[in-house]
């Protein structure tokens, strides 16, 4: 592409050309301020690089608390604290091994263990593996096909849902709740194909859920590349076997704190919008998509809001939360507080897929009409940024527990292009250099704009 | 991000749900081929590292037409044809070499030749350098403050557009017209700020274009990161030199050829509804967003029509054009033909703005009201796709000579989101591991989809 006439012409269009009332030069100054003085792709830098993976209970993760509250209180917010509460505390472990065996050839693989599950005995596990599309292939072959085997469950990622997240949601099952089911029917292990797209060999980690009571059996992921490769050598050699060794252990409860940040409300101050994401990741990487650009964009938001020396009517608060991976103890912690303390959540935004560019929103929880309301007085505010796509249903896990306490609250979820994210999702991959500068800093103005249209308008139409 | 119960809710949605009428069936369809059965990625992958890249009059330029065409046979299209058109050959000959030098200190710094430059002297030039921001102060400071001097042209993107494409149109003159204009006032090179707003050490080229009968003198792009210590050591030092060396030359012009694959009409086969990218990139790298993705993508339009066996009421053709880059000499020779021929052009469809993730089209030369007869018909359709964002204003180099001679041609632009494009534009990064598979195959199901429409119901409402 060299310069097109079509873009010259476009010149005369500026940047500030359709600033047509209060509303709409609001939302222009937001946009500037974050993308002239833009701080969250240095803060999300600082995150990564200086900090790293951050899993819940770990030293790292208390260092991102520490850091959390000291930039907050270094941009001057009215309140800015720390909410205590206890996270589980599972470590990994020695790197994982994991091999084909195919008679006498033994080809190594690569797998990592799922979070939260329990280690192999020490010198590994090794049996023969049966390979399952679904939970409900189990009840079809039942325990004698299952017993004192290791499940491999390899339902790949539907290409045709247009939203990736809808394919996680498809395929996921077997990776959260494979392993208990499978304990079930007497498997000694289970291995889950990666859940992404992606052809690589990048195994892809995640939480999986034991039954309280029931048998827990260790569980792996496997790459897509190394998915495919167990699955060609068991359909030419049935007997396949597999073996795989994992050293993880779930350690005693720690101590651990979500780091809230606050503008206080003029007129209600104890009226709030939330705005967060979660501040402990994975730990094979630096959590920077996940949910790195989550936590640096939603106080980015109240940054830029108080930077332009904004006085909400409402009180608007950053809300990092912690152990949103495999606990979510710290949006539990959240919710009981907020109605501990007789607040009043108007609405709270939640941005955990990726720092990518802007699409919309999506809502749960409005009034009957409220959208239509929505999308007839505030569509045309968001379309000269690309971020006008606001649609039903939306919210994030860290989120939810405020609804189900506070039925009044209106639950936001930032909609960010997905079409990246489960390439790179729970792997070594999710890294800093995997974001875009730009896309973060849309996805911070965005979220800073509507803040403050509900802010200045409510939810009620 | 782990897996949402808003998410497995989100599953009895499923992939077909959406299918109401003939319409939304074959959309349906078409996005089902692309992204299950997609060969678009495959394609780019072997044009980029099997033939690499392909600047117009080049070797690698003629292996790419006869892949292209090798392509389209293997496709099945009812003709393939080549277009025989004369190019420019610009070639960039020896790496270049810039140094500022600052009394005795001599810091080498990261350039490379605008396409169609001519080269420094043979041991470079010396000369005391002048920092600009625009054209225009060219006048204001007049001869005796240039001449002698290296114009340093050096104003920044402004980060406050939303789609790049315009700050790039918005400090583009500096490089397609800075060289020209400060010739005329007795400057004895040119050195350009690169056109992106990343901060990074990769000089970006492009075409400059010199006045006919004009002095030609040396021009080169600058890294941001070298402009920014260019600036600052000007500002400490005004006597501050620059050095600079290139040896590129203007070689005779060269043969060369589009590329035309066609479905025939069944109804009107001398109507047209053209999609198309440059098959020509810039030397330093694969050109894989510019416009490898475009040409893979056009094509892969057109093929998913074929591979559903859609037998199309008007002619439909994918135009791998030749030389957008320093010429446009493909896109006159094409709209030259199609005006001998008598052939009746609808519309033309051209993606040149890299492989991102889609958000629409761009319309231009519509008859009135027929943009909004298209939003209230076909933008339903396009929106579980999230490529529903139709308005005013779009084509592209290509195709824009097609309106010139037939003004009845609707031009459309492919709108893919515009974030990271002039990141790598022009740029020894523009390669294949920069496109996202599942981006570039919505791309072309969108065009796919676009074309398909246009076919069945026509531009006039």
């Amino acid at each position: 592409m060299k310069i097109k006439l079509t873009l010259i012409a476009s010149l005369f269009v500026s940047a500030t050309a359709f600033a047509q009332n209060t509303d709409s030069v609001m939302l222009r100054k937001i946009y500037d301020e974050a993308l002239v003085n833009g701080q969250c792709y240095q803060n999300l830098h600082y995150l990564c690089k200086n900090i790293g993976q951050r899993l819940s209970g770990s030293a790292n993760a208390q260092k991102a608390v520490e850091w959390g509250k000291k930039v907050m209180e270094s941009y001057g917010f009215d309140k800015v604290f720390l909410q205590p509460c206890m996270v589980p505390h599972w470590v990994r472990g020695a790197k994982e091994q994991g091999f084909i065996i195919d008679g006498q050839k033994r080809t190594p693989v690569a797998i990592a263990a799922l979070g939260m599950s329990v280690a192999t005995p020490k010198d590994g596990i090794t049996a023969q593996v049966i390979e399952l599309h679904s939970l409900d292939e189990l009840k079809t072959l039942g325990e004698a096909a299952i017993k004192g085997k290791i499940v491999f469950f390899n339902r790949p990622f539907d290409p045709r849902f247009i939203e990736t997240g809808r394919a996680y949601g498809a395929a996921g099952d077997q990776r959260f709740a494979g392993p208990a089911a499978a304990a079930k029917f007497g498997a000694v292990g289970v291995i889950v194909r990666s859940l992404t797209e992606a052809l690589d060999n990048y195994p892809h980690t995640g939480t999986t859920v034991y039954d309280k009571d029931g048998k827990k059996i260790p569980a792996a992921a496997i790459s897509t590349i190394a998915a495919n490769q167990l699955s060609a050598t068991l359909k030419k050699s049935p007997k396949t076997k597999f073996f795989f060794k994992q050293s993880c252990m779930q350690l005693p409860d720690a101590p651990s704190f979500n780091v809230v940040g606050e503008l206080t409300g003029t007129e209600n101050p104890n009226k709030f919008i939330d705005v967060g994401g979660h501040l402990d990741s994975w730990d094979l990487a630096e959590g920077a998509n996940d949910d790195g650009t989550g936590v640096t964009g939603a106080l980015e938001a109240v940054r830029v809001l108080k930077a332009m020396n904004y006085r909400p009517k409402n009180s608007l608060r950053v809300v990092f939360f912690m152990n949103e991976e495999n606990g979510d103890r710290g949006g539990d912690k959240y919710a009981e507080l907020a109605l501990a303390n007789k607040e009043e959540h108007i609405a709270a935004i939640e941005t955990d897929g990726g720092g990518f560019t802007p699409r919309g929103f999506g809502f749960t929880g409005l009034q009957p009409d409220a959208l239509t309301a929505i999308n007839q007085t505030w569509k045309h505010l968001l379309e000269p940024y690309d971020a006008d796509k606001l649609s039903a249903g939306g919210g994030g896990s860290d989120i939810e527990p405020l609804r189900e306490k506070m039925p009044s609250t209106v639950l936001i979820g930032f909609r960010g292009d997905s079409q990246r994210y489960f390439d790179i999702h729970h792997t070594p991959n999710d890294v800093f250099e995997n974001v875009n500068k730009r896309e973060l800093e849309l996805g911070a103005a965005a979220m800073a704009s509507l803040m403050y249209l509900i802010d200045q308008h409510g939810l009620k139409f």
